[in-house]
This record gives C-alpha cells, sequence and structure tokens, in this order.
C-alpha cells in the first residue's frame, strides 16, 4: 500500500529524531525520553507521511494544519520533529531545559511551532477542538488539528467534555492521537495495553476509532488516511506503543518516566540505535493558500438605558456584546449552558453564527477559548462567578499561551440571594487576580459594564469582568471613561470623614450609606474600584485623600478580594483601613438580609462609620468627625 | 411482580411529594420544581419500596445506605422525600429557601439528611465514590450509596474520572440513577432523550445499566432490584422522564428550570393532581446494626533527621504520613498518580490498605476525600500544587460541607525548575487562602513540615500544606512547636535593620541574606511565616518589632500570596513594606537561576535591604541602619 522508500525514510527519520531525543534529555539532564520514544512512529508518520500540512516559514499561517501535544512531556519528540524537518539545529536541541531556551521542560509559545503550552494533562484536546471549531464554523478552512494524548491523561475528565461536544459538533477536522504506552508516572494506567477498552469506550461518545500498532510505520500511516477520511465524526487513532521504545533496557520498564538516561547510558542506547542519518530531512506537505472568512469591522452602536431604570449588570453585558460585534468582529461568545442567566443569550440571538453552545463543561469551555484565541479570535467566556473554578487549571495555562481570552462571571456573592452558597461566586476575584498580568474588573451600574466590556474586547490577554445578578441603578452617563487601574469619586466634599471602596453591588449599599449618614450630617467619600487588577496606586491615593480612615466593602472572601487588593496596593497608608467581607458561611435568604448578615450592607458601614467617628472624637481628632 | 397494595402506597406518595414540591417551591417562590417532579418516582420508590436501608432517628449511623442529590437543585423533592417519611413537617416544608431554614436553595448540611451539599454539578458522583471505597475497603460495611444525577450534569467531565475509577475499584456498592428529563437550564441537553446513548457511553465505562421508563412504578422497583444484584460493578439506572411530570402546562416544556409557579399556577397543577392524602408515611427498611473496622490509636513514632542532612518537604510529608497513622487510624491517603514525586508512595508502602490510587483525575480525587470525610476519614490528598487547581470548585464545595480534608501540594513555585511553569504552583497560596475559615501551612524544613501535618490530622476542617521540591536544610529541633496562627524568629538582634519574612524555599533564601550580610556588618530579622492563614497578628508584629521595615518574600504570584496576607494584617503599619513575589512569566532554568530571575532570591533580598539602608541613611533616620 505504502512505497517501501516512503516507509524506510520515514524510518530514517524516527532513528534521527530518537538520536534527539536521547542526547537532548541527557544533554539537559532531566526530561521525558520514554513518553517521547513511544511516539516517535506516530509523528513522524503524521509529519512526514503526506498527511499534515504545514508551511515551516509560516507557522501562524491560517493554513497550517495545527498540532497540539497534549502530553506536553513529551516535548524532546515534539522539539525533534522541527529538527528532523530542518528547522531547529542540533545545537539548539541541546539547548532544552536551559535557561533562556526555547525549547522550555514543557512546550510553551516562545518556541513558535508551539501552538498553545501545555504540561498540565488533559487540556490539549479541549483547545485542538477550539482550532476545529474555528476552521469549521469560522474561518471556513480546509485545515485539520491533530492532538497527541497520553494514555495516563484520559482519565482526566476534561477529555470526556471535549469527546462529547467534539462530537456533538461533528468535528471531522479534529483527530486525537493516542499514545498507549501502557505506563504512567507511577505505574500502570487502569486500563494497561486494553485498547479495546479506549476503544469502546471512545466509540460509543461518537468518534470514529482506529486501532494499530504504533510502531508499524506502514499501519499508522494508514490509521492516518482511515481517520481522514470524509466522514462527519471526529476521529482517534488509538496506538498500541512500548515505553522507551528502541533503548532495550529502557523498554516497558516503570521508574523511566521523567526520567534522562546518563551519558553511560545514553551512549548504549544510541549503539543500540544503529546509524543515524543526519542528513535526512522530512518533507512536509503544504497546505494551500486560503482566505479566512472575516469581516471588516465597523463602528458599534451606541448605548441607551434610561437613568432611572435599573438594570443587571449581568444583562448590560449581553447587551454590549451584541453592541460592540461589528467593531470587534473577531469576537467569539461561549457559554456553559447559563447564556439566560449570563446574558450571553442576548448576543447569542444577534449573532447565532459567532455562538457555541458549550453545555455544563466549563473545562472544555475554556480549553476550547484557548483554541480560538491562538487562531486570532477574541472569545468572551460566561458561566456563573462559581462555575470558572471549574476551570482554574485551564485559566492558569492559558496564561502561558499568552491567551486573549475574556471571562465574564455572573451571579457574584451572597447577592443573588435564595439559591445559596453553592451559586455564590465567592473566590473569583482571588483567583483571577492572581493571573499573573490579568485585568480585573467590577462595573457597578450598565453603562460602566458596557464600557468595560468594550475596553475589554480591546486589550489583548486575560481579563475578567464580574457582573451581578440583582438590578442596580444607573450611576454613569455614556460620556464617562473607565480607564484600566482607574477607580471613579462618586461622592465627595471637603469635609468626608472616611472613604468608603466598594464595587458592583456594594457601592450601592455605600451610597444608601452616604445618603443615610448625610442625614445625620456625615459625609463620606464614596468610591468605585471598578478595576481591581490593577490599580493605579496614584490615583487611589488621590481618590481617598484628605480623609484619615478606609472601609472597602465586597461581597467576596476576605482574601484576594477587594480589600486585600487596596491594603496591598496602600501599604503603607498611616490611616486605619477596615475591610467589610462575606466571613460566615453564606446560606439562602433575600438579597438584602445576606448582606445584612454578612455585615457587607449599608447598616454595617455606617455603623463603622459611626463607630470611627466616636472613637475619633474621643481621641481628640479633627479628620475623622462629623 | 409488585403487589398492587405497594405501588399503591408509593403513587400515594409521590403524590404526596409533588404536593410538597409544588407548594414549597411557590410559597419561596423560586426553586426548580420542574426538576424535582421528574424524579419523584425514581425517588420515592427508591426511599419507599423496600431498597433503601436507613435509620431515620440516626442519620449519621455508618449503616445507613447514602442518598446524594448531585443534581441538587431538585432540593425540593428531596426535602419533600424526608417529609413524606415523616420527619419534616408540612410547615417547616414551607420555610424553603427562607433565611435561616436549614432547607436551603441547594441542599447543605445544615439539614440533617443532606450526605454533603451540591449545587454545583457533576460533584456527586464522586462524593458517592469516596462513601463506597469506605464501605467497601476501609469500614467493611455493606452499606450502599445512591446518587441522583441528572442528565444535563452528564457534560461535566468529573461525571467520567468517577465512572472510569468506579468502576476499576469495582464498587457494587455504588448505583447512580440518571434523570434523563431532556431538558437543561435553556434548552436541550446534547443527548435529549437518546437514552441508548447514555447506556453506551456509561456501559462502555465498566458500569451494568438498566434503562427504563422513570415514572413507572414498577419498572423503577425492578431496575433497582437489577441494579443491586450481585456483581462487581457499579451500576446505573438510566431513566427516561418528563421534566415538570404531573402539572400537564410545564411538563417537557423549556423555560421552566428554575422558576417557581405562581399561586395561581400552583392552585391549577394542585387540582391536577388530585387527591393528596396527607396522612400517608413512606417507610424506610432499617439497616442491620454492624461495626465498622476500626483500629484504636496509637501514639505516632518519633522523628529522626540528623541535623546536617538536607531534606525536601514533601518527602517529610510522606514520612510523617506514615508516622503519625497510628495516632490517627482515620488518616487516609489519596493521590493524583505522582505519590513518587509527592512522597505519599511512603504512606502507601507503610499502610497500603489505607490508601487509593487516584489517577489523574483531579476533581474525582476531591469529591471522592470529600465523601471519605464525610464517613468520618482524614483524608489526606496529595498531588503537584498547581494541579489542585483543577479541583478548585470541588474544594470551594467541600466548604460548605463542612469537610475535614487535608489538601498537601508538592513542586510549589519557580524553584521546581527545568520543568517549567505548567509545573509550577504559583496560584495555590491564593487558592486555599481564599476558601472561607481554611488553614494555609507552608513549612521550611522537614521538621516543621512533619509537625504540621501532625497539626494537621488533629484540626478538624480544610488544611493546606505546600510542600517543596528541593531540599532544604533542617532548621528546627523535634522540640520545637508550631502552633496554627504562629511563625518563628530564625535571625534576631537588637540592631536589626529590616525584617525578612519568608516561607519554604525563600526562608532560606533570606538565612543566605542574612549570613553574608552579617559580613557586611549588616543585621536583618529573618522570619519564617509557616502559617499562612490564620495570622496571628499580635504574634507578626511582636516578630517584627524594632524593625522599620518589612520584605516579604514569596515564590509565588504577588495577588492573594504571603506579601499581601502580611500587607492585609499589619495595615495600618507605620514602616514600608517591600513585597518580593513572582512577577515575571517563568520559565525553564536551574532552581536558582530562576530565584534570581524573578527576584525573590538571596539576591533580591540584599539589594533591597542594601537599598534601604542607603534611602534611610540619606534620610538621616537612625533605625534603617547598620
Amino acid at each position: 500500500m505504502f512505497e517501501e522508500k516512503e516507509t524506510e525514510k520515514i524510518r530514517k527519520l524516527a532513528t534521527l529524531i530518537r538520536y534527539y531525543i536521547l542526547t537532548m534529555s541527557t544533554e539537559a539532564g532531566s526530561g521525558h525520553p520514554s513518553s517521547s520514544l513511544s511516539a516517535t512512529e506516530l509523528m513522524a508518520c503524521l509529519l512526514f507521511g503526506g498527511i499534515f500540512r504545514f508551511d515551516l516559514d509560516r507557522p501562524r499561517s491560517p493554513n497550517n494544519d495545527r498540532l497540539i501535544f497534549s502530553k506536553g512531556h513529551a516535548s524532546p519528540l515534539f522539539y525533534a520533529l522541527w529538527g528532523a524537518a530542518g528547522k531547529v539545529s542540533e545545537s539548539e536541541l541541546l539547548t532544552f531545559r536551559k535557561f533562556g531556551s526555547p525549547l522550555e521542560g514543557h512546550p510553551t509559545v516562545i518556541f513558535p511551532y508551539t501552538e498553545a503550552a501545555t504540561g498540565s494533562l488533559g487540556q490539549g484536546l479541549s483547545i485542538g477542538l477550539g482550532m476545529a471549531l474555528n476552521a469549521k464554523y469560522l474561518d471556513n478552512l480546509p485545515y485539520r488539528t491533530y492532538v497527541l494524548l497520553g494514555d495516563s491523561e484520559m482519565a482526566e475528565g476534561s477529555q470526556w467534555e471535549t469527546m462529547q461536544l467534539a462530537a456533538h459538533y461533528k468535528l471531522n477536522n479534529l483527530i486525537g492521537v493516542l499514545d498507549v504506552n501502557r505506563l504512567g508516572q507511577r505505574g500502570e494506567t487502569m486500563y494497561g495495553w486494553d485498547l479495546d477498552a479506549y476503544q469502546r469506550m471512545i466509540s460509543s461518545f461518537g468518534w470514529k476509532t482506529v486501532v494499530l500498532d504504533g510502531h508499524s510505520i506502514p499501519e499508522v500511516l494508514s490509521a492516518y488516511e482511515e481517520a481522514i477520511k470524509s466522514d462527519d465524526r471526529p476521529a482517534m487513532v488509538i496506538a498500541k506503543t512500548i515505553k522507551g521504545k528502541g533503548v532495550s533496557f529502557i523498554e516497558d520498564k516503570n521508574g523511566w518516566h521523567g526520567k534522562a538516561l546518563s551519558r553511560e547510558e545514553c551512549d548504549r542506547a544510541l549503539k543500540e540505535l544503529g546509524e543515524v542519518d543526519k542528513s535526512v530531512r522530512g518533507d512536509i506537505a503544504s497546505p494551500d493558500d486560503l482566505r479566512p472568512k472575516k469581516q471588516p469591522p465597523k463602528s458599534a452602536a451606541a448605548m441607551d438605558y434610561p437613568k432611572d431604570k435599573p438594570v443587571a449588570t449581568r444583562r448590560a453585558y449581553g447587551n454590549a456584546l451584541a453592541r460592540i460585534y461589528p467593531e470587534f468582529p473577531n469576537v467569539v461568545g461561549l457559554d456553559g449552558e447559563v447564556s439566560n442567566s449570563t446574558y450571553a443569550v442576548i448576543f447569542k440571538e444577534a449573532y447565532p453564527d459567532r455562538f457555541f453552545e458549550m453545555y455544563i463543561a466549563e473545562q472544555n469551555m475554556v480549553g476550547a477559548a484557548l483554541g480560538l484565541a491562538r487562531r486570532g479570535k477574541i472569545p468572551f467566556v460566561s458561566t456563573f462567578a462559581a462555575f470558572f473554578a471549574r476551570a482554574f487549571d485551564q485559566i492558569r495555562m492559558a496564561r502561558y499561551s499568552d491567551a486573549n481570552i475574556k471571562f465574564v462571571g455572573s451571579h457574584a456573592g451572597v447577592s443573588i440571594g435564595e439559591d445559596g452558597p453553592s451559586q455564590m461566586g465567592l473566590e473569583d476575584l482571588a483567583m483571577f487576580r492572581t493571573i499573573l498580568n490579568s485585568v480585573v474588573f467590577y462595573p457597578s451600574d450598565a453603562i460602566s459594564a458596557e464600557k468595560l466590556v468594550e475596553e475589554a474586547a480591546g486589550r489583548d490577554g486575560i481579563v475578567y469582568i464580574r457582573t451581578t445578578r440583582k438590578e442596580t441603578p444607573i450611576i454613569y452617563s455614556p460620556a464617562d471613561e473607565f480607564p484600566i487601574g482607574g477607580n471613579k469619586v462618586i461622592r465627595r466634599s471637603d469635609r468626608d470623614a472616611v472613604s468608603v471602596i466598594g464595587a458592583g453591588i456594594t457601592l450601592h449599599e455605600a451610597l444608601a450609606a452616604h445618603e443615610a449618614l448625610r442625614k445625620e450630617n456625615v459625609s463620606i467619600r464614596v468610591i468605585d474600584l471598578y478595576c481591581l487588577k490593577p490599580i493605579d496606586e496614584r490615583a487611589l491615593r488621590r481618590a481617598v485623600d484628605g480623609t484619615e480612615a478606609i472601609i472597602t466593602v465586597e461581597d467576596h472572601y476576605r482574601e484576594g478580594g477587594l480589600g486585600e487588593a487596596v491594603r496591598s496596593v496602600l501599604a503603607p497608608w498611616p490611616g486605619q483601613i477596615y475591610s467589610l467581607a462575606v466571613t460566615k458561611k453564606p446560606k439562602s435568604g433575600e438579597p438584602q438580609e445576606l448582606l445584612d448578615y454578612e455585615e457587607i450592607s449599608r447598616k454595617s458601614i455606617i455603623n463603622k462609620v459611626m463607630e470611627l467617628i466616636s472613637s475619633s472624637e474621643a481621641a481628640g481628632s479633627k479628620r475623622v468627625a462629623r
């Protein structure tokens, strides 16, 4: 079926690749050669057997097939492939895992052929799903997405989320390559070499499956031909392989997972490889030069919120996304089966072709968003704030792919009311703040929400927007600006006793406290900290200037939220800082009851202000006084 | 097959349960009646058809069968069941979702019949797996665990993690009840009423399956009899049901997910129900009175660390767990396929019967830990610190079950070196700190690590212990005590210029900086903040007393970590606080190179101290001076 010449050349390339794998990991003194050796034929046949289409000089070309190493620890194989393709020299390969080398321990996007950073297992297939969705439904391009998977990582639930969605969306352009080498890090996997078990499970999810010997070049080539044959199903190539294949003394042996060979062992191994033809270079087929389907940008429409009608910021999110889409035609909406609550449904109804229902599978949703982002889209991903916790590992990893993703979490805080703690986002600010260089927005009214959605769309990187379930009054006008890092002083006078810093629902509690205190002839400053990260320190110091004490108030747990953000930025600060935050186990109840119970409502603000004034008066201070 | 009398009584009970569901949700003005009505026969038959064995007066009895509502939004059904069993009065049911009622929007453990708080979907089956593991392998008791599942939540990957593990551990005492009512929150599920699809997928994972009409009482009773028949497989009862069943105008209609009927609609619905016999009470079969297998506690062995031999704190964790087990015979070890890296393997080898390999499936691992904890065990759960992010939602939810779980995260920070950012825990402190009332430990040497493991075992609640990959010198003696909230001043003199607060790897950088600065005649205070949460404010102020500036240094991102914890506790603090933390995208390299690159090594500490001294000398201050 295949020409002897072709298989012979791949065999030579496989030997060269094994040589690279062994020498680079031994030189590094660490890494995962055994997991690389098991997939060598699988990858050599894919890239150099005429299946894979890729323009080596334009790794970001929209027409390239995509290759994702979900088993990112097989990075020696990944780099060796591009070595065998002539794009990485042997001396460059020997910088593997060294400080400053683009060849990091697990692939990152510093290396130009990496589609997305991997290394946390069970994420590559979802990233591939995003790229496949992009090809089939957005760019309308024929490229295929291949994902190399380890057998150990099939224990991760995220895989089966993707498995369901890929079949649901009939992604016949998504091909998984499952390297069943039987051994995980510390021992055998649950299924060992029971390839039937994998085939049974995977095909039951609606995938085409091909089972084969992963070291037989003709079998591997046939398997790919079968996998990409026209059909409306995604395909999984399930290969029986041997961990450490080609090096007899580590083959199929436990204890050789994340371990390089010593120099002596490496020499022995290289002898077993036999002659290495360093001149052989793998040819990769070229893709057609097609243009992705695109819309030119147009200006966004204007907003329209009557001053006297409260609107939930979550609804403003949906409005905003639909409104700004003409200006940002790369925007794509994803939602985790709650679009009627997050109001992503408004965008979906306006632009159904730009929206993907991702069902209740947050890990896959975020992985897919990363895949879309890496293909130039601007995904807006929405669910309840609480449920982003489900995808924290994917969010963390997306950062290492320099991802341009916008996360929108609704139903923040105890103010959601009766549904109780399981549905309350109370850790989301801590989670998104700790992502390196992230931006965290928390709008308080519909106008600022819309403005911040627009700001997010225009900024490259990870942005989180926290929205509120309850309607809140309009406090801004469309002419107001909300730059990243800033804040808004909403109430200010020369005799402000205390600064109260809130955002979202608590800003309105602070405004109510202001109103009540004014009647007692006490004035407080009210500051809307709509951007929790970054915080412009000078702008914040300017905002609180002239007040002697600060009260922060937030519908979030104390750690990692608004209060800590303020304390952290203002250290040192000579005055007192009091932080009102959620500190009791929340329960069901009416929103206002719960705000009172957690002592983050107007009542607690008023009490704290009056307490400060009494103690200040007792101490004879002028500043914190009515 | 079943007596007419028996089915007739269950029918009456089902009508009473529907009456409760409708009236309690209408009274609350919110809730999920339609999702409750679809599973009414499924649950009425389980509890009152002689299948379920439960001592109503002793809900915590170890012999009770367990019932978990993974679809926690069906809480009206859940509460109505115990109403029909005579344990909750009609007037109590009418407090549903009201502030202070134990009948919260989604079940929480305030209600005595709740096994674990649910409401975030896709978690109940893993909790059930933990309870089933406990019955089969630890307590050796014949109780069974039943989990009611929604069809929408089958999209969650966590389900399929549990599915694999439950088959692997041959948990024939775990029975899932899948309520296929076709409709999710915003529309149809991926599979609708394709029950074959569910059967195909679930049976391919090694489960016994029974497909049936979920509203036919005889079919449901037969299905349970079939499901619990001796076999070595877990079983799934897959039931075709109708959302809103029994109320014609909401039956199988979209738009009725989280929505109560109005009073008028409720009246109409009650008319459709027909006669309600409020006197009927369901009988539940009694379990045998057996004793769980138990070991009496004995004292723990002594530790033994030579003063001059560095030991990694991760290894000390394994040593400690094996050492203290006799004192804490409820301890169970769980690990996510990295026990040779976390050193949970030491415990596994010492007590193989008390250890469960959970493979690479962190969500299920944490869910199972919760199930074990709720059955009185003390699970110690380990994986790389980074990978706990995978289970953040489960960790968050475990808190609402008042769970007693210990999390141990290894491979913290950039100091792991060559493996690169995917494997580096850099957000874990932020994640665990934001869990309400959690305790966060970060030991710096083997002795404190052992002591803190012991402290964790003895404390009820969620405790996180962060361990380090690299060996670190022994700095303490076995007589030292490490109380929760405390810190240790390791270097102190009367002329300390600056306090440096570190923990884990950075404490040793601070000690090295101390040594180098001493030669320059500069003394610094060095403080080991081994407990990041809670922090005893007075103890910390005492520790830094007499120094004018503080430098915090941590191998973690800035937000939510050690620096913010210190700044937050010490606000207000008159002196300067500088925080050294990871602020650049990490990469591969040698540990020391990476600590230098991120400016959290001895070099950066020394530079910052010298900079402080120069500016202080320039300003003529006495305090920050050599």
